[in-house]
């Protein structure tokens, strides 16, 4: 099936058709899905049923029973590259150029400052304003470490001519949290390289449910959460990828005994593992690990091709319903277009807050981004095409009737 | 009961003596064993039943049908805060300045990179060698990260001779991985004070086992780990410790989104939060804060210093009686008296890997450290005198008898 930007169904009839021929239909059964329609799953995915049965093992006989056996008996030393490999061909990358480790933020951190010493004479790092906070946040930390750093925030259309010799590093975020907008990722890698700078690709609302053909753009460094389209699992640990080609250049500075050659031979030196493995930092955290390894199994032989079909065409269903029949209160921020959009879509609205709290309460669960964004995320894996056709009818009745304007919607907590 | 460093038992029945009047003999119950004699809770500590429960809640109920709603309805957001308050009162530290977060690795990267920054015109950190691994690796890709700072691996009787005003910090595990001997943190402490340097505790091997007391030593930053003494599980979060006095003026180089001053406010600029909270980074692994935070209830309220007691007799129990009647080829690697030491005793021995693994085989597990450290861990929290003294006896057994000295028991595995 291939998606045209414009397709899009009329009925909740021709939604049911496209769910009876969906090839991803399957997929549903893997999950154990709390009633309702989850529309967070680009925040935190659902529980697939073979993780909770892996977590049980986990716990009650791998560290319950055999206890420090379990690192050689169980392979808990090898999850983070097991995670790599099975990570590696929803992104475009090979087995060895992918692992597990640590969290987003923490691996940010890492690429960005191999980045920095692989590109001397260079001391300019650029991103995006409004890019997902902790990017531009362990930036910052990064340059305020490391004297002589910058780090400069431009407007996207600004960004290819901004690209000079002094140009270490440009960071992005494929898919913009909010919008669900995603960068070119070929072109713009290919913008920076021409100038000599690195590129650094953020792949936490793309993997798993977009088409990321990193070598494919020939990308440098890339990094990206586990517990949203990867369904990992709260806080779930986060992966990394570097190019074959900078392997051995790259060098981490959070010099950790996993990241050793030798880790178990208690050396006093450092020396950095052969491949990927040295950005590793400290022991793994298993049971994170686990959980996130047994929820890859799911996407296990699932093409990503199919994955961002499904995803644009659910967007899509949403999006064009609630526009063609919701009023002027509602301010489309994703793209219209769905080959430019990932798996989320989102409106504002003065009153989003409250709309997102409503549809809570009736099982609809999507997610609010201040100041005034409702996201709703489009996860291919367990969405059938009537749940996106039943969430924009919700919607657009909880506005209708002003469903929302109740105190007990209107209340903020404070992690939304 | 106050233990004097000679004081051992010389019968099996005595150990009996011991058990019936043990102050801690109901935390056994809390524990979830396998069957045998479990010596490495130094290295993995064992699954609290609590835990096994915590785990079956946070998978199924809490991610599996709560969902997103989990990070206020189950307060994911308060774990790493909430973890931190039950470690304070085991290592004297106030609760405001204890938080959990990433792993030990990580945890001494932060807090080293932010020690350095606190002292303009220092550029020396201090460690010893043989210091457990990744703290001598964390610091060299420190230096080798941030130019001109040196790293000096002095032996611990040259480093108050070294403290001059040119070291900005010293690093030291406050019990040693391999031999169990303890620093003494208020006389270090003083020293490093006196000419002005900064110092941080790797509290890896003490926490949960001795009567640490940060504050009582005026003790500057700390660390430490979450899976030995605190059975937080298998790679479980790490923790770390930042004096009240110095948290204004600390500022972690890996500033991601929860160490915000506010998170979910979704701002560009970075603001570190206030306190504590700016050594978190990115989104917590909740997994394993649930588990962690589930099996520090075993700990609540127990006093160090029972802890502490218990820990170093079982200890003397193991060590005298393998003294008395083990033969030359055993070497002592640990202090004699007691109250020099930590939770684990080791004997070098020079098939001391196939005696390991022999004890193995008689569900008598202790662990192997290259090169030649046989390492046994008492921990207090779930061990009987008797199993001390019964330790003791299969040791000098499985040696006396060659016992080890089979095929199977020499085959190295990669992880010991």
């Amino acid at each position: 099936m291939t998606i045209v930007s414009d397709f899009t169904v009329t009925s909740r009839t021709e939604a049911e058709a496209l769910d009876r021929t969906d090839p991803l239909a399957a997929l549903r059964d893997a999950f154990d899905l709390p009633p309702g329609i989850y529309l967070d799953g680009n925040s935190l995915g659902p529980l697939p049923r073979a993780t909770r049965e892996a977590m049980r093992h986990a716990v009650d006989v791998e560290w319950g029973a055999d206890l420090i056996r379990s690192w050689t008996r169980h392979d808990w030393v090898e999850l983070p590259r097991r995670i790599g490999r099975r990570i590696a061909p929803l992104i475009g990358a090979a087995p060895h150029e992918v692992v597990a480790a640590d969290s987003t933020s923490v691996n940010l951190f890492k690429l960005s400052a191999a980045a920095l010493r692989m590109q001397p004479g260079r001391n300019i790092i650029i991103s995006e304003p409004g890019n997902f906070p902790t990017d531009l946040y362990i930036l910052q930390g990064l340059a305020a470490f490391t004297p002589g750093t910058e780090l400069r925030v431009l407007d996207p259309a600004q960004i290819e001519g901004a690209l000079d010799e002094d140009v270490a590093l440009l960071v992005l975020t494929h898919t913009h949290y909010k919008s669900g907008r995603f960068h070119d990722m070929e072109r713009l890698t290919r913008a920076a390289q021409d100038r000599g700078a690195l590129v650094l690709w953020d792949l936490s609302h793309s993997a798993g449910v977009l088409d990321v053909d990193l070598n494919g753009c020939n990308a440098d460094l890339a990094i990206g959460c586990g517990y949203k389209y990867l369904n990992g699992g709260p806080g779930a640990p986060a992966f990394l990828f570097v190019a074959e080609r900078h392997q051995a250049a790259a060098h981490s500075p959070l010099a950790g005994w996993f990241g050793h050659a030798a880790p178990f031979q208690f050396v006093d030196d450092y020396a950095p593992a052969a491949g990927i493995d040295r950005f590793q930092c400290g022991t793994p955290q298993v049971l994170g690990m686990r959980a996130l390894d047994a929820s890859l199994t799911v996407l296990d032989g699932v093409r990503p091709r199919d994955l961002q079909d499904k995803a644009q065409l659910l967007g899509q269903i949403f999006l064009e319903r609630v526009l063609a029949k919701g009023d002027a209160s509602l301010r489309l921020l994703s793209p219209r277009e769905a080959h430019t959009r990932g798996g989320h879509v989102s409106f504002g609205h003065d009153d989003g807050y409250a709309i997102v709290q409503a549809l809570i309460a009736r099982d609809i669960v999507g997610d609010f981004r201040a100041p005034d964004a409702m996201r709703f995320g489009f996860a291919p894996t367990f969405l059938r095409y009537v749940d996106a056709w039943d969430a924009a009818e919700a919607l657009l009745e909880v506005i209708a009737t002003c469903e929302y304007d109740q105190p007990q919607f209107r209340t903020r907590a404070a992690v939304t």
